[in-house]
């Protein structure tokens, strides 16, 4: 009997500022056996990131022809650089029945979410717009005219949460973080999914 | 602005020796903001359980009262026993806001569905057939007919589990509660239920 499931697709939006790359990153470690999804872009890496890891950073003509060979399921251009999520990323759910999670804009979250029905959606909320924008500020990479254009970029994407499957507020890093990975656990015991109960329940 | 939402009622059903209650008592003491419902019953306590905590235990007479002024929103009679709900019970979701955890069976479960569309209901199963077996027989306080009839009614209940939302297998407690737990956690975040998110996000 074949027992493997297919693995669950988790995609994670967020405004910039609701903190949401590291409570992101403290939950894959946390739980261990989800894998994060790794987007390509061709903006410039900050200090902190890691090629491969946080992006594939690419050049603009490397980009455009992997555009051109359609290798990407969504790409954008957010503030002047491109972004987009390879089909290689996702076929690991299948091929290999690994839980992934996928971080991407709102407008890519609508993409995805018409090639796959499945795609569990969590939203992540600032506690307020005083402290996205001291977040956006403390970055302390982006000018002030970028700042306003992310802050208000924000404003508009958080009306966006009512398309999402759940909200967490990242107003405590530590609780947020319990509730994300919450959201996976119990994902993975829906009846729907669960799929190895199959098996365990006709051997009785 | 009433910032107040309605508690979430969570239904549990398991067949009996699949550890339900044991998982239960250890995920409201852990979380600590959850109340558990608790049913009346006509059976006899067993030695570890108390009046008022596990059970309110009535007599027959009181019972049948209570059913002719309509005061239980189910009851069943289980091996010769009556189990049932009051509606008194689930009114603090209502006028506390409190999340409430019932335990209860399967026919019952079925019932309060009915009653209340919004249930979140999680079935619990056991690992394999015959842990279940041991189980039953370990709790000691039972005849070997009484354990035979609870083990064919578990097989029938088990089949069950279709019409629930989640189902958790209880080989490990420790895994057990917490995804029990998850469960609680993940649903309280999700976008029709945090209803807090409207007035953080109006104020936005």
């Amino acid at each position: 009997m074949n027992m493997k499931r297919n693995g669950l697709l988790f995609i994670i939006s967020a405004p910039s500022g609701a903190g949401k790359t590291s409570l992101f990153k403290k939950v894959i470690e946390k739980l261990g056996d989800i894998k994060a999804s790794v987007s390509h872009t061709t903006r410039s890496p900050r200090p902190d990131e890691r090629n491969g890891v946080d992006y594939h950073f690419i050049r603009q003509e490397e980009f455009q022809e992997k555009i051109k060979r359609g290798e990407f399921i969504e790409w954008a251009e957010v503030h002047g650089n491109l972004y987009g999520t390879s089909v290689e990323n996702l076929k690991i759910i299948q091929d290999r029945g690994l839980d992934l999670i996928l971080d991407i804009d709102i407008q890519g979250a609508e993409k995805i979410r018409k090639a796959y029905k499945d795609a569990i959606c969590i939203f992540i909320l600032p506690p307020s717009i005083e402290i996205l924008e001291d977040r956006l500020k403390g970055r302390g990479s982006d000018s002030e005219k970028e700042i306003q254009k992310r802050l208000n970029r924000a404003k508009e994407e958080i009306l966006h949460y009512k398309d999402y499957d759940y909200v967490i507020i990242n107003a405590d890093i530590d609780k947020a973080a319990d509730e994300l990975r919450s959201i996976i656990i119990a994902e993975r015991c829906r009846v729907a999914t669960a799929k190895n109960i199959l098996s365990l329940v006709g051997g009785m």
